[in-house]
């Protein structure tokens, strides 16, 4: 087992790095701060991203990309989605000819509309072999404190999801190997938009049963896009759809669920956006994106095209709910 | 659209007459104690089963189960799955010979191993294309006060699934038809079991990425059970499958999780009960006949199992808890 660098010291990044160092592996994790790096490589804390959590002495950290990626045979990219491309144009040069690329991003790259590993294999030109993501229901704070979760590593060559999996499984952190590489891009992709709609209805009071019908409807949404697009669908009932789905809609940890919840008691974009650390919740953005793919597939997906136009084109949360229950009865 | 008669005034059986009637069908609700029947009569509630809620005038009620089914073209099924048999005994012969009877029982009778359709069929002698049932993630408190839902009435005779569409749609209320009756009950059957395995862990102080994976392991093990019993997968991934899981497995007002959570926090069946009004929690006994029929149809439910070895074989939480982490990695 060779080295692993994990570029990108975000909450997930850093929890993802002490899950790789917690299962013997030996790591370095990137920081575009210094402060960052020299806090995690001197006090083992981070902070700024993962404040509270005490993080192995085995975890290096350096504000050196070079640095990390010197010998590194498994590169994980925990940077966000929308910036993976300017990011990974730097990083390309340093990456070894035949590391494995592991992707953490979740999101459709606006304008584009590639998915994260289509990025990743047209800036470095790797073979798509080469290129892997992780995704399942993983909260980065209940991970970093070593709470049990499972996750999906895909990758069309099973030898490379096979060393992933040995390289982060722990005690407390059960990777599954996969091959849909896409089903597992698209569950991350559409869950932050389901979220933030089921955000929106807790927001106006609605209760437990819109929530999970919420969550059941945006699945068949999410399922429809993937096959359009050639995944899976079984990828999309297990532990990269549902499982993120639900845990995603479930916490009261989410940014995307809090930032729609603002929305559906009425506060405006700016608010909403002031109510979570003055950061848009991914959802926002993802919603344009993936329904200008959906759009491009001849893919119907009724729940983010309502998100869409609340966040974007003026629709009040009230209104969208109207739409999507006012939609004539049909059999499932 | 002929009368419907609603035999059970359980939270959930008093909530969907009221949908029923609210939906402008006309419809008299069945109580077996008097002063039920009275107080829904005469007061327009019922403060037995679902306090707080103002029921419509128009909805009858009776203690006399002939009255009520007399002309019912429409027989609602809403006593627990352990008592159908016996009650559906007496009420048989006074079924209209044409009669479309709905179930809205969730289990499988303990013993015989039968779905609820089929023991409705022994008993009643039916025609299976005269049974239906309806599943969805509907908790009872929240769709009597109107809050918006989803759900699924399935029947093999599409013509009897539509005349039953059309008597309970409102617009709180939403009914998919379906014709996979095995689909809508194994769903139906299983969630309770899981959602007590969703309690359980968060009695112990585990989060939402233990719970999401519970959930999403929980629904591949009804999945394969389904199948093995002639069900389409979809159902499974729909509102009768995962959104009446999710609903089950979030609401603090689940009965089954509060259950788990108990058992979970070190507490024994008798003070678990003692929590939940003095009632077993449904999955405690379905546990036992899901794992069953499991094994007869050699179906893998590792979940289901540790959840009957927990509450019927003296195991820990904990180590139940153990057992699941530790199984081998592998293809998801």
């Amino acid at each position: 087992m060779g080295r692993a660098a994990v570029l990108g010291a975000g909450s997930w990044g850093t929890a993802f790095a002490k899950v790789l160092a917690d299962a013997g592996t030996d790591v370095t994790l990137w920081a575009r701060r210094t402060e960052v790096a020299e806090a995690i490589s001197t006090d083992h804390v981070n902070r700024f991203y993962l404040d509270g959590v005490d993080l192995p002495s085995t975890l290096k950290a350096t504000s050196d990309y070079r640095e990390a990626l010197d010998g590194a045979s498994v590169v994980v990219l925990a940077v966000p989605s929308q910036s993976l491309r300017e990011n990974l144009a730097v990083w390309a040069p340093s990456i070894g000819a035949d590391a494995t690329m592991l992707s953490l991003a979740k999101g459709i790259e606006s304008g584009t509309l590639m998915r994260m590993s289509e990025v990743i294999v047209e800036v470095t030109g790797a073979d798509p072999s080469r290129v892997a993501v992780l995704s399942g229901p993983n909260l980065a704070k209940e991970i970093a404190v070593g709470q049990p979760a499972a996750t999906v590593i895909a990758c069309t060559d099973s030898d490379r999801a096979l060393e992933l999996q040995k390289a982060c499984a722990t005690g407390y952190f059960r990777p599954y190997t996969n091959s849909d590489v896409v089903g597992c891009e698209i569950g991350g992709a559409c869950k932050n938009v389901i979220a933030l709609a089921c955000g929106m209805a807790s927001g106006i009071g609605l209760g437990e049963n819109t929530s999970a019908s919420i969550i059941t409807r945006g699945l068949a949404e999410m399922i429809r896009l993937g096959v359009a697009l050639g995944a899976n669908p079984a990828t999309l009932a297990g532990l990269a759809g549902v499982g993120d789905l639900v845990a995603t809609c479930s916490s009261p940890l989410s940014r995307n669920r809090t930032f729609g919840a603002h929305l559906g008691a009425g506060g405006d974009m700016a608010s909403a956006q002031a109510a979570t650390n003055g950061q848009v919740a991914e959802g926002v953005k993802s919603c344009t994106s993936v329904r200008a793919l959906a759009l491009r597939h001849g893919v119907e997906m009724p729940l983010t095209d309502a998100v869409h136009r609340v966040c974007h084109e003026g629709m009040s949360v009230r209104e969208a709910v109207g739409l999507l229950l006012g939609r004539r009865v049909k059999p499932e």
